[in-house]
């Protein structure tokens, strides 16, 4: 079976750097995987983008050696199978605030009997090869973001669930929960402090820390304490950020 | 934050004239836009429209003032907040049976702290304004539907959960469930009844009532009495009647 | 193979109610054809259709009895023959202005030796019958736009063409072209005149004559006069009156 | 209402030869149904289809006289709702693992005051006809699928529920989730005496059984023993077995 | 009718800051057209986009105050015509080469009796108003490309074709006609005589003249000697640029 | 650039085996890709395939070390370049009836000055490399298809037109075409001497001839006779086949 980068990376302990697709196109998803990210992440949950498109932007992505993740829009086990199926390599759930759901995280995305992953890996076959089922399991990685006041209250418990590889911060959501204002990089200080409670607790646990950051500098300074899977802008992001540079320096004087 | 024109319509005890959409397609939801529907509502239940398909559908609202809405097909936090990200103004929610349902659509729809809203709103904030998320909370529309017996048991409990503006009555289904043949308008006494109630009791909790209708005659009688949203045919509907009516006049001896 | 019921129609001399697809949405297509058109004719000219949704909508047309026809955007060899693979059963083709351009109509919409269309009708085969090359030149229909003061001076040489079955009459390019208003049903004078002519020499040349229309009551009196295919409204036309008329009678007083 | 074709098969007592379909393209679906299928099943869990694609598929098997059939992904209401509306005529749901489970299969496929499926069966009504409300709930067929070693525990409960009309087994995952190896046909002898004891229940409790199987040969010695519902092989699996073989031959020395 | 901003600029003597689009998404175009440049053309001829993905985009950039244009593949009078039903403001054609070219593609960019587009726009009525037909003609922007040599030998043969608005100069093909590298910005002197030529060829004729740019520097020196359309980077190129930023500052020491 | 593993084959003396694709799925087509035929053609001529959807299938093939061919649907330069732009190793034009055709077919392929194709291959540059401007004249494969009496009177002359890489034989048309019936391996005599006159012209003339088959006898016994590039069946053809197979052998006593 296709080796999982993202497993190597971590074992080498480094950061890999996460571009994010929120932009429903195939070829869009192509431009963004032949430059080079460790990883691309496909978003479902605030992505413009539903399963059938998310198919097409892992083909895309499967024309380079980056590494396809999908982020789901809930913790629904049908839509969770069906992503892994379509050949995910990697999947981050959101709104992880419990140990019970951190266990249904990986019960789902685990084959029985380990798991109750139902079987039927049509493209996930393709790209992997013929041995995917043997070693999916260990093969396929389970981020659990972190991203309410509930979690942080659990995070030892939801940590603990065997199987879960790792663990990704919302900062955003994070914020809101605790009744901050939402950022991805300036957040308030009680936000700073719950995001290395959960680096440190993540350390403790032998679990991974991602985070979702808005520029280069806080996904570099968040890398050098500890996390080990970057976002940085999406690709939507990128289009607009473009558009706003160059309109600024064409209508400067 | 562009306003939620619904909204003001109904501070103002107007009764919005909403059309329905139940074809995926842009075009035909662009003509429908066009033609000075208050709000178009994408219906993602009983229409063929799934999430890919109903973001096209909003953009094509976009291009003109009618207010977005959209049906959803089920009370499903993934599925909610992808709508809310997507740009509907407000969300009709099916099957709401108890308070217990009615508080997690408020919920779902609602930011953190004081609801569950994953933070995200990646095309709301491109059509709304980059001020959308203070906003969002008191602009998007939250319409339950009322429309079996136990909703009907539990219907005072459903209208005190606070943040919920709305219910929206299907007499199709509300029929069914209290055994009688299922209609838009020409609804069996026992349905009646109920449908009379619930805009009782709506209004004595200051929530506003809407209703599904098959006919103009329905609607403009309903209005009459209270409904301050009617829905009136959809376009699937129109191409059967128009294509009905040429045919019967062209062979009409 | 499956018959043409258009050439049956015409045997019978029977005029044709045929309905306008310009939506591109199978669904909306589907809803059409089980209203009961005689034929229904998808239009890539002006329509919002291009080849791939042309042939979904097909496959809609034939859930039914309804007879599928096309108008291609263009007198093009490629997609003239892209849309007899996809299972037309007729195509119309806009602009013919000169004998030429009617004998290559007919030249590629035929097969070998006699014409000079390609052989591969991968969908027509599934839908009409293994039999199908043996019978398509036989069975397809082959429309000619009439619509220019060039064609028009050209019409009996256009007409003369053999294997050419009908002409449509567009009533509004023709009126532009004559350097009147455009318009489908009150033509002015000299378009009126025209439209006879055209008439009265497909007659001559055992040629049928079609004609698009506005209103059932143009259809009515223009089949009257001897047009066996008369064209009444079109989806989107029928969503905007639907819509018009619902809005119209809430709002009045 | 168009009849269920596979309904009348059982009451004769003969075996549906089932085919498959995980691609998510309308010509296929329609190549694959001109063949002479009994059924087709639309592959929503494991096949590489959304409910958008899903829609189109039925929209190809309509051409025919093939029964339409989906597998869903998930016991999911809102998903099943909508699979219903779109004019399948039974549906297959996964991990049917209790009688609870059971109980809310057949409850939202079924309408009020009965069941629980909301009503609005746009599709569905245009291709069964306008009687489709009255008799959907009993032409609709609604399998099991029977695939866990907890499924297998309360198998009796689960075959109990009233309503019930076929179970599904998966041999796949029924290995995985017996501690053996997945396999379709090959299966180890603890699953096959676990298929034995399921085929034995469902036809003490009168309900069909029903399996998937990867060859011509174990769906013929299935059909033999008393399955009455069997399907063989894919469309993707048939793209790649033809493929594989041609490419043999063509390097052969 | 909706007014057409970019006469408004050039009337004005300013020069329209153009974006380019050649992701087939309308999410992605609605993000770039929220940005604010003046114009933004689909490009359909080395754009991944296809004419139903165009009129998605199209869609999308109707939902701001820009104005829509489309660089169509090639001087193909169907695809010119649907191109504007769609409800281009403007168009692009490439390859011009002779002063027949030049007329040809303002022939099928007018309504008859002067031009010979032909009539019938459904979306673009929707957008301009109802008014259209009347207007469309003065309102259109018809820009021909310049980019071969023979088009610069027959420069004002094409320049004095009545009814052309604007000449488009591709740099890189222009380069290559005239057997230098292709550059967007930093073209051989050879290239660099030949665009001072048209611009002032242009000028004399009275006819715009624009230009496609690779950075803003480039288009600023362009737009201060003269060009009143100049096009910078592209949707594309801003993903790569971007991505390629970030990872060189994620992965610098 | 991405070397041309097509043009390694002839250079080794070896015959390409290439699979067909008629369905418009990237998934069938990832799945077809898989298999290991040495090439790939998208058919956009006779298939179910246009633009849009050739490049999702482009992609698909892409993710695989198979070459990916198109076959275009006529001799039309917008689509030619659009297509080789998309990232297409070879094209395939039909109905090449005479040197002129010929000419521009390479033309239209091939970049100034030399050529006359337009530069701009966004997705071409991303599959193939930065440097694909450089090499894509020498890199690309151009196949002319004889298929008509008049190309076989030509063919001389067209073989005779410099940088043509490849004729393609398609049997069926070219029956046809000397007034026989379509047929793609039982062709008549007639047909079976043209066929050999074309391969023994080919090879004089120092090009390769290519052809193709619906059934691997045909191919092995053409490789045999010189032919350097067979086709046999396409995705279509073994979803039918391989139904037909199963069914017959299901429904056998």
């Amino acid at each position: 079976m296709r080796e999982n980068r993202l497993r190597q990376l971590w074992r080498e302990n480094r950061t890999a750097v996460n571009g994010w697709l929120a932009i429903p196109s195939a070829f869009a998803a192509e431009v963004m995987a032949h430059q080079g990210w460790d990883t691309l992440t496909v978003d479902m949950q605030h992505g413009v983008v539903d399963y059938q498109a998310m198919v097409t932007l892992l083909q895309a992505i499967s024309t380079t050696a980056t590494e396809p993740l999908v982020r789901v829009p809930w913790l629904d086990p049908g839509l969770l199978m069906k992503t892994l199926d379509a050949g995910a390599w990697g999947v981050i759930c959101p709104m992880i605030n419990t140990r019970d759901d951190a266990a249904r995280l990986v019960a789902w995305t685990t084959y029985a009997p380990r798991g109750a992953r139902s079987f039927g890996p049509v493209r996930a076959q393709l790209y992997g090869g013929a041995d995917y089922p043997a070693h999916a399991d260990a093969t396929i990685v389970r981020f659990a973001m972190i991203e309410t006041a509930q979690a942080l209250d659990q995070i030892d418990a939801i940590l603990s669930v065997e199987g879960l590889d790792a663990v990704y911060v919302g900062p955003s959501d994070l914020s809101l929960s605790l009744g901050c204002k939402p950022s991805f990089d300036d957040v308030e200080p009680k936000v700073a402090q719950a995001i290395d409670h959960i680096l440190e607790r993540a350390h403790a646990h032998g679990v991974v820390a991602g985070i979702h950051n808005g520029s280069v500098e806080a996904a570099r300074a968040r890398a050098a304490r500890g996390f080990r899977f970057v976002t940085v802008s999406s690709d939507a992001r990128l289009l607009a950020a473009g558009s706003q540079q160059i309109l600024q320096r064409m209508r400067a004087p």
